[in-house]
């Protein structure tokens, strides 16, 4: 499972944190109930996660594209906005439950966040 | 849902990030089982996550005891030491979901990740 918070909003480490956890809670649920079997081998081989940054919301929006176009489990955390950021932006893609071998080729070349 | 990272790891962000998502995503999966009117409240309020800091193993330890005291659901990541840390290594405190008013008076001093 890789997330990837949108860098130019600068966000604090608490508040990037939350999201990529949003997206990690929202993607093992999803993938729990639509990809069991997938799902499993992740949770067994230790959940792995990794965190990333891209710059920007088209970095952001150009990567879900090509994830879904493979197939790959995708979500894009609009935020509540309450603190850092207005109501509805879009702070973090979350890609994943999925092999490395999967993921890998979209976000390798993405800095560690 | 508090998540409380040991600040005495000094960890990146990123690494920080992950050990508050494996918290999040543990403590959702439970939380859905055993507890899924408190998980629902929760999830239909938005699943509010704050991410706190505090200094020590000891720390977490001392909240995590409080928290079980008080009958709130508790997870101590122990992370599996790919990086930055030995494997085994306790990194972050999950407390919830409950409502603000129960786990505030726990958490309330501690400071922001």
């Amino acid at each position: 499972m890789v997330l990837v918070v949108r860098g130019e909003l600068r966000l604090t480490p608490g508040k990037a944190a939350v999201q990529v956890a949003h997206a990690a809670v929202a993607l093992a649920r999803v993938g729990e109930s639509r990809a069991p079997s997938a799902f499993r081998s992740w949770w067994d081989a230790g959940q792995r996660k990794i965190a990333l940054v891209a710059p920007t919301l088209q970095d952001l929006e150009e990567l879900e594209r090509r994830a879904r176009q493979r197939g790959l489990p995708t979500v894009l955390i609009e935020d509540a906005g309450f603190t850092e950021v207005a109501p509805g932006t879009k702070t973090c893609l979350g890609i994943g439950p999925a092999r490395s071998s999967e993921i890998d080729p979209l976000t390798g070349d993405l800095a560690l966040l």
